[in-house]
């Protein structure tokens, strides 16, 4: 969601209308200044409630502020733990590097090892587009149609909203576009072309040092990547000696159902990136997976002040330890997606739109950037925040904290399918239209 | 510091072997891990104590947990404030915005408006090159010799790293490199140059979108940018229709002795890219501060998913009002400069060495980065954490925060002059060599 | 056709390993001194006779020193005519200018613009898309698989070859690669796809300057664009604002059947670069033919030193004097079309092959590259010279003077059926394999 | 030379505005239809002379359809000898191989191969970067202030005009830009800075595979690189490891008073470009020289359907044979370039203007665009043509044939005098002014 008109905006928003840069986008969605966060729900300052749908664009999969990872970073600071540590030992850091590799790492026989650089996802993809240049001595990157990976000119490079992409146009180089899973409707093999293009010597697609995808792309429109596309391009990858990246920054930390996004799929990618809910508690932090034999960078060769965020490292082991020791919450995730499958179905349905998306992780195509936005101000006004997505930002999109009470989330459902019918059936509207 | 040799490592240690990427590099330095750290004091899970002179390569200018921001923090967390918040509005965001107003552009006269993106200083700076290119429909912009300005690839471009540059040379694009002040040495006028090449219209260089750059150049070397030489880069940039972005990253937030880097040389710079000791507590922040005039991006044309790190905006705004409401703080800071400068120089001259940088950020150039760390190693075995900068690591520098007590400052300088002392003017040594 | 396998050369070759750059290729297949030619024929200085069915690779349509081309440039020399002009206004300049105008363009409701800079192919391409580029403010230009457009750097971008992109590859920038008609095989709509990517603004593709194709392609492996095929892009490019570009500079001057190749599809292209055969006599020249509307350069802003190769004026002048004033010409090369299509067809039918190419461009896919090699070999032993095209050169191409006579024509076609008989049906090597 | 301003053109020249692109430029200096050349002499359609003191700007340093060549050039067309032949080997070809290596490479001890490329000297800087580029595996290059290399995107990224470079600024990739000698004034030691520069890992200069200059710089306002400045170089190329690339396109062949303009300083360049006046007759035609250790292209890695232009082979040799087989003439250029100087310095004294250059290439300058067009436009009513060069065009350039008979050239420069004292003196323009 990128495209924001301004919405007149409550009297405590006037300090950033004055103070602010003009780029700032969610905030015109939701004039009003928000002052408490308890998971699924959010408190402005005069107290009035809402339902969060929007979920930090997916980086507060567990919440906001869970009373555990809250308490871990309190304890912490109260203890003076080290905030600021370079990349420099610390316990938090340890206690984290042991956590994830136990808790994710071994019983997914992966032996990947952890980068930490700037805590960003941006920066994370810049890291493993670099690596990959390295370890293959190739430049070309494969990416892929409504791909989403960041802002900075490298991974700017790779993401495909022209928006974003306009200003820096000429800087955006070293990647080779390609159609996504479905891009070109049925019956068009994504996968297939994109093995006839690297296949052919002279199609003028150079020998790429990787292949870099999301599994569902979040901001590109809920699209998805089946378990075959996923394989095949795993395979193609090998085949014309790419390293396969998988972008789990959206799409990752369980929010398909499983930790990473690709586990269905079977496929062991050669670099993941990693961000947003990481850390567990929206605290920034990013990590690059990387096989070990393509661990190739030599000390500092990339690096960045932040990447030891200690309070980042107490809450996402607090979040791994809590979350991830066995598969409750993965099982319970897949029940709430199905849920949320079948209450969108439904409310799709009644209109002739379609869901999209995979696991917690859908929404509604509803043709239309503009009714879009309206079903999303109605909702906002009913007290649920909710954004758009897609090229057209034409989707209605639902990622609700994987830890949402039933109720709660239930009644975010009931919200947004008012919204709908407010704006698609109002008789009013029909007749201004 | 970028290239780290390794250094065998305690027991502790072994975790971030297995588990941590190659591309790790202070910890190979400071082979201890860390447990606590209290203003300039570091404790390592020994109960050993060690004297910060790298301040977190000067995102700790506050010191360690400095505790009314730590009181500030934990009220916020335990109150349920909103961690995350894209760039929604917050009470938290708001008071930062205010504080930063009133405490530092209004006594300025500056009108500069706050713009957010991802919180690290590369973020930041993508941020301001992107601007500056919209901003003039230019490309090319005018970045220095050994500057350092993050290693995402647009800013990396703009960095002097020939090891960092190194992997991503093909995407490095869009920046011209000149001398900066004094590289050529005495005698040879950098701006002069400059003017000379942007006064030509068949010199090559293309009309220039931004004219970048450090005041101090930290990584670089602790070269510094005269009074003068500020003064006529401005004029240059107005007189050839560039942006003048002054990156403050590290030499800002009062290291140089005043608030901003620049202001010695009573300059207007049109963007200024900050971050580091933004937070005041070592957390992820980063800012661009952008004239009105050059405010062009539309919503969301930059963006980033931690770009409301509310917990940053707390403790930046704890360490404004607190440091920044007077020029109590700042007086402190030139008169530990004054010491600072006055404990180099004797240390330097019995060496016949010199002495870099400015404000409270100083180094001796020892000529030599195979002694420049040994002289570190000597310091860190005496309880001193303190690193090296230059093209070769040549340079032994000091970074303590500008909070140190005047007791810990003597002594850790103390441990600098035994270092240099056992390192240069050991017998044994001499015999070897 | 670029890999060649080096033949035992004659004694005469000597000199040229010796003294020329091991970069040379065409005469490592036909590896004799050649003296003199005429029309459809080579003689070596041997006195050994060659037909010659690659004719400067469709430089030399109107065949080797046309009588009166040569009467007409000879009688230029003699009389001190300007030989060199830089962009000089000269007779032979007026004259030219004058015939391709009332030959050509008239005839066919065209109004473009002639413009000229150095002399070659890929010049013509370099300023066909600045000039796009300029007209538009846009970077983008979208070029297709296995295209071929030359290899200084601007032209190499939008060439597939990957031998000859290996070396530039990081500066090879702002093309973006889509498939070309067929690539894909049956059921895959290439003008759709792309239709489908520039459609969706964030698909990643930038909207382009232009769309850059051959009607035939050449080196790509006489892969055909059918007239809908060249009716979409021609809507598409108008669709989205780009300029639709004809390379012209192989399958134009006739060799298509008509004297540029893309007319049987109805389009004018808003641009057309042609070269090879439009000096008529194998001079170098090359020109590019912009719709006024585009027209956009100020003076100087592109040159050359041989824009005015006046020779190749003059004897252009006559070839389209001599060929193009009536439509005789055009009839005869569909006949001979024909005729060769048939030859072809029936060579190919009985080895279980596929004829590709259109007009006096066609070839047998053998689908090897070792194979068409040894049958250009063996065609060679027999004297004829022939070459291969396509990515892996598995296609024996014939591009015979338009010019041939109809009984040296089927002579060397009955060497090609040889040709193949002893490659493929010898017992001896059958057995070898 | 490169921009103009249109000047009232002759009934004849109505043709060109009508059917060629504006891009045309000295056209529009010498607004009239030329027909016939011999030697220095220009001949219009309506019969009057000027003398030519452009000379294809140095395309013409034999002057126009010198005899020798003419006969050559006839007999070889009259008996029908091989025009076109791609790269294969023809008799004229090694005619020309034999001459040059016997004339010109090996009395000056030089082993390199010859490459031949599109005949244009862009093709041949285009090759010579890629060469470098391949055999080094680095991809910057070092090209200075004021170059002048060709409009093609790979040569006009090391050009330096700014009007040229505008259009393609996002594509000028791989080049940074130094001073050339003396650019920043006396004192300024431009070898020095670069080796600076090259010397200090993070200087953002990244490791060059070529330095690339012209020893006079022609277009760029007829700076002069000394003896010292060129030996520096050579040695700084082998330092840091970059090869060193002389481009003689314009002032080779004769100009500067030696075969090759940087002979007077002894050094041996890795490569070498030629074109303008290798073939001696003005015809296409360019070469580049390798050591045979660069010698690194496989086959048809580069190549150009004009590499084989046999015309220009054969004027080419008759050019060496006559010229370069002693040293009579070489002594004659620098005789005439003494008087050229003399006569210079005469003129320039009297209005307190400098000479500059170098040989057969040299100008005054005369501050000012605007005065050196007047003067030139002065000079073409007087019968003389004559350009200007710099990046003002403020300097009036004479490049005359060096076969111009004494009294020619004698004449040639009275009028130059004359148009100097004519728009400098003219009573009614000061009052004007």
């Amino acid at each position: 969601m990128l495209n924001h008109t301004e919405t007149p905006a409550t009297t405590g928003a006037a300090t950033f209308a004055r103070l602010e840069s003009e780029v700032r986008s969610y905030c015109r969605s939701f004039p009003t200044v928000f002052k408490k966060a308890q998971n699924a729900t959010l408190t402005d300052i005069e107290g009035r409630e809402y339902i969060d749908f929007l979920a930090g664009c997916a980086s507060l999969n567990y919440g906001h502020n869970d009373p555990d990872m809250k308490s871990a970073l309190v304890d912490y600071i109260m203890s003076d733990g080290v905030t600021h540590g370079l990349d420099m030992f610390t316990e938090a850091k340890e206690a984290f590097l042991i956590s994830f590799s136990e808790r994710i790492l071994k019983p997914r026989g992966m032996d990947h090892r952890m980068m930490f650089q700037g805590p960003t996802g941006a920066n994370a993809v810049e890291a493993a587009l670099k690596l990959a240049r390295k370890a293959t001595g190739r430049e070309n990157v494969i990416a892929f149609t409504n791909g989403y990976h960041g802002v900075t000119t490298g991974a700017l490079a790779a993401t495909g909203n022209g928006s974003q992409r306009a200003g820096s146009r000429s800087q955006l180089t070293g990647v080779t576009r390609m159609a996504y899973d479905g891009f070109h409707g049925e019956g068009v093999d994504s996968a297939q072309m994109l093995d006839d293009m690297l296949g052919d010597t002279s199609s003028g697609i150079d020998a790429p040092a990787a292949i870099l995808l999301e599994c569902i792309q979040g901001e590109g429109g809920l699209n998805v990547a089946s378990k075959e596309f996923l394989q095949r391009l795993s395979a193609i990858a090998k085949k014309h000696g790419a390293l396969l990246i998988i972008d789990d920054i959206q799409a990752g930390c369980g929010r398909s159902g499983d930790f990473f996004a690709f586990e269905f799929a079977g496929i062991e990618p050669d670099i993941i990136t990693m961000a947003k809910s990481l850390s567990g508690f929206g605290l920034p932090m990013s990590m690059v997976l990387v096989k070990p034999e393509y661990d190739v960078f030599t000390p500092a060769e990339h690096n960045g002040t932040f990447r030891g965020n200690n309070h980042a490292f107490v809450t996402a082991r607090a979040a791994l330890e809590k979350f991830w020791a066995d598969d409750a919450f993965a099982k319970d995730i897949r029940r709430k997606a199905d849920y949320l499958n079948q209450r969108l179905g439904a409310i799709a349905e009644s209109y002739g739109f379609r869901v999209k998306g995979r696991g917690m992780m859908r929404g509604i195509d509803t043709g239309s950037g503009d009714k879009a936005a309206e079903i999303c101000a109605a909702a906002f006004e009913r007290g649920l925040v909710i954004e758009t997505a897609g090229s057209s930002d034409e989707i209605v999109k639902v990622l609700a904290p994987l830890t949402i009470s039933d109720e709660t989330f239930a009644r975010g459902l009931d919200i947004v399918a008012e919204a709908f019918e407010t704006v698609l059936r109002a008789p009013a509207r029909v007749a201004a239209e």
